[in-house]
């Protein structure tokens, strides 16, 4: 008989399992081994700010399997708190330690897998060894938290970064009438993810919410009291009390061992592998949270830490190591959140990334509503859309808002897949009935606004080039094309605004300067863009529209009331 | 100056309105005229069902433009309650009656839209006219069925036909405590887009929900009372008391106009145009349910009357009537419908219009959650897809469940328009966090099913198999791998039946006879696969798995309760 297949895996949790998962139905002679250093196999890290939160109420649901299956149904080995050491490459053995007994073994291997996962990024300052402040990556920090807002009085958390974690932890503490402020470095929420215009949008959104957002400011220190317990986070601006810190800085993969052994790191950090997830050892592979990944759009590597891409590489993993020969194809830097009632989600590159990668490109900014106006309890979502100017190609999209956006992003991501154009995302035959989506979706009137565009019968401004604009005190009309009801609600004050409702726009074009630069809005451009083809018929030559009016604006709007819906 | 462009469009709702505002945009001097039958323009009819049952309770949420609109803003001048009589294609003329006046005069035209619609289908057998039985195409007859619910005393209502509008209107009566039955020819429910085991698991929903189901029972007659109001519904089989019956037999393209003017008119029965949605006059357009569309999977013609086509088909028209030159790419079947507490959805070949069209088909049936199962308040979902077995090119899906369908179907359509694999699919990158989804979406399950099949790791058999090998007494092992309490639930009973929860299989190996025809089962398929590895591994060599296991099983299942989750 053939010497069986000796496959051993470090890491326990997604990749790791999910590889050794899909090994054990490739080849049911192998040897399997899972090394992972906590208690606990296969825990549902994702879940984590919701079990802070009390949304998921049982510690035992993020447990999603034990030990037992494994070693029943799976006849895999499972060497739960133990901590590989050292990979020996010339002689296929890897060194582990026992955490509980403090002894030292080797495990011999065919294959190697490495499922090592990522680490939280520290501050870059030299951290004081305050207690109070946490991260969150494993469910122990989640269990400490819990501990920690239960039994001492904890009034205000700030939380260092508002990256994804950041935003989600959020949530989770000011629905226990905590006090948060989000402290970031960078000038807007999310701001590796969405653009400014968008991150407003839901910024705004989390201040209305009660968070107390603090951008531009990076964190140069803590101060603690008497018992070494933070009490001070220091900008560079300002101190700001605080009873809990959480860094939320992101993070990064973990790649000790392959670094200590020699095998190829990718100039992101990750480990590098090929497209069958093998690492330069052609014995060792690697996926999940410490690899790097392929943008499909671009060819670039970057990181792209989801539970979601460590489970498809698991899969490719576990077929390669029992002798298949799968491919993956890279990712598109799909993310969703859920930001309080905000269903927050991007695919592909941003307009900065594009502008990054040398695209030349137009956008659009389109607000929406989920499913038909007429049907009851639609939700509004922002829709941005980054396309190559020069060939239509779609390039990116960020939706965001109370109303459905992973669909439209999931639909996004399909069309980014396949190279799609804005004319090709026109005319999907997507699901329409009233109670899921209008005639037509939000994301194909966005692409005709960038179709309009392209064609030159749309010709628009986005809201940061109008407030430019209205701050360098420039000479033309800001035409609010809205009813007289809607200005009295809110308007962008300015005094280049003039109020002509788009229904009396063609008997008023005579109290228009012909030769004047005019922008219009309305609520959601759909007026705005109306009011701008009647100008251009009429013969005014310098028209355009501000993307996204009202509903997009990221300024401050002048208000009788404070919301400003339509 | 040029003489400007005359265009003229019959029809006022949806592809009419959409293609004159469209033109508008595109041509400022176009003349533009919209002639309409009924009193109002764009009317939402889509939404006829739900205001039926009061879920859209005003009347005037309907109407979504008024015509002062298209006057004042759009320049549009809208002649309503006005009839198309004839189309003389040499003179470019039409002929129009005014329903208010009953005077006749003539219309000339550069390009004519014709944007006619559909008319509801009558059963084939002579029908009585009798008073009660109704269609629902146009606002009036809501206000019809309305004002009969409300004014008499109705408790039972025979809806014709099971096709979407059929089971759209089952829940608004039901809602309003009459007792509903639905009669339909064929042998399940929305037969034209779904296959049997998917249609089977809504008609179970919708019997859950009281409607009385009757399938394969072509309504052959109507009875009346003495005042000649309906009050029995006749089948083959049998007689039905009713109180109001309403006809949903599907809609046939309104073509009379086309067709008395000479126009080519497809085999489908709809009016044939090419791609830029002329007709076979080429100052002719037409769009929206009068004309046929292109299958873009089969090229084959198909009728697909869908708002959602309507207004785009309504876009291309109104550039290509003011001298653009824009192409319709074709539908994709995509259908969706709000079934009682079902999101009910579909979209390119079923099984059987697969293959009808010689295709060479794999197939799986994959029950799934809509997001994360740790995550709270998380909704079942069945997933059908349907794949070349040559190619592994996906032809198509069916999802239907309480959870989340809408995201699933439309990432197929954007996977169909580009002639995706089932590979693709498998690595698509999309959102996910628990509130949205699991880490793997249903999809990517039901995709690695196929993959699955296509390597022959996984073999399985349909519960339709099933059924036929435990009705011809079969001599094989219909092996349930759940644990005791799930088999005390709800099990399939046969004396096939045998149990060994999957914990205990590898253990039990030796009580199943080695050359035994075994099939496995569990809940949902995941168990029964592994169950199937296990066995063949351990070299049993006629093991497979039943597809969809109990989750998806469409026949009578022995219980000791009625519900069988898991």
């Amino acid at each position: 008989m053939a010497k069986s297949n000796n496959i051993v895996i470090l890491g326990g949790n997604a990749c790791g399992p999910k590889s050794a998962a899909r090994a054990r139905r490739c080849d049911p002679k192998a040897r399997i081994t899972i090394v992972e250093q906590g208690k606990n196999l296969s825990v549902a890290t994702c879940g984590l700010p919701y079990y802070v939160s009390g949304v998921i109420d049982k510690r035992s649901d993020l447990l999603t399997r034990e030990r037992e299956f494994f070693q029943d149904v799976m006849d895999i080995e499972t060497l739960t708190r133990t901590k590989a050491l050292a990979i020996d490459r010339q002689a296929h053995k890897v060194k582990l330690l026992n955490l509980e007994t403090n002894l030292t073994s080797t495990i011999e291997y065919d294959r190697l897998v490495l499922a090592t996962g990522s680490m939280p990024v520290r501050p870059a300052f030299s951290e004081k060894q305050l207690k109070g402040i946490f991260t969150l990556t494993k469910i122990e920090d989640a269990d400490t938290i819990r501990n920690v807002v239960s039994s001492r009085d904890i009034n205000k958390l700030t939380i260092i970064g508002a990256g994804l974690i950041g935003l989600e932890m959020a949530e989770a503490f000011v629905n226990q009438e905590v006090e948060v402020t989000i402290a970031e470095a960078l000038d807007w929420v999310l701001p590796t993810l969405l653009d400014f215009e968008v991150a407003t949008y839901v910024g705004k959104h989390l201040q209305d919410k009660g968070v107390n957002l603090l951008l531009g400011q990076r964190v140069i220190g803590f101060e603690g009291n008497n018992n070494e317990w933070v009490r001070k986070v220091i900008t560079r601006d300002i101190e700001l009390d605080t009873d809990l810190v959480l860094l939320a800085l992101g993070a990064k993969p973990n790649t000790r061992l392959a670094q200590d052994s020699g095998l190829a790191i990718g100039s992101t950090g990750g480990i590098a592998v090929n497209q069958y997830l093998q690492t330069s050892d052609p014995a060792i592979y690697a996926g999940g949270d410490c690899v790097e990944n392929v943008n499909r759009i671009t060819q670039r590597k970057l990181l792209a830490p989801m539970g979601s891409t460590a489970n498809k590489q698991g899969r490719v993993i576990g077929t390669n190591v029992t002798g298949g020969c799968e491919t993956f194809p890279g990712v598109l830097g799909t993310v969703i959140a859920k930001v309080f009632d905000y269903n927050v989600a991007r695919v592909g590159l941003s307009e900065l990334q594009a502008q990054e990668a040398s695209h030349d490109i137009v956008t659009c900014l389109v607000p929406g509503y989920e499913h038909a106006t007429y049907y009851p309890d639609g939700k509004e979502i922002l829709v941005k859309l980054v396309a190559s100017k020069t060939n239509g190609v779609l390039l990116g999209g960020q939706v965001a808002g109370p109303g459905e956006t992973a669909k439209r992003i999931d639909v996004l991501a399909t069309a980014l897949t396949f190279g799609a154009t804005i004319d090709d995302l026109a005319n999907f035959d997507l699901t329409y009935a009233p109670p899921y989506n209008n005639a037509m979706d939000p994301l194909h009137n966005a692409a005709n606004v960038i179709r309009n565009k392209r064609s030159r019968l749309a010709r628009a401004l986005t809201p940061m080039a109008v407030e430019d604009k209205i701050d360098s005190e420039e000479d033309f009309i800001l035409l609010d094309v809205r009813s007289p009801g809607e200005w009295d609600i809110c308007r962008i004050e300015a005094p280049q605004t003039k109020l002509i409702p788009l229904r009396e726009l063609r008997a008023k074009l005579n109290t228009l300067p012909k030769d004047a630069e005019i922008v219009t809005y309305c609520q959601t451009s759909v007026r705005a863009y109306q009011a701008q083809r009647i100008l251009k018929g009429a013969g005014f030559n310098n028209v355009k529209f501000m993307d996204g009016s009202i509903a997009a604006w990221p300024y401050e709007l002048s208000a009788t009331r404070l919301t400003c819906s339509p």
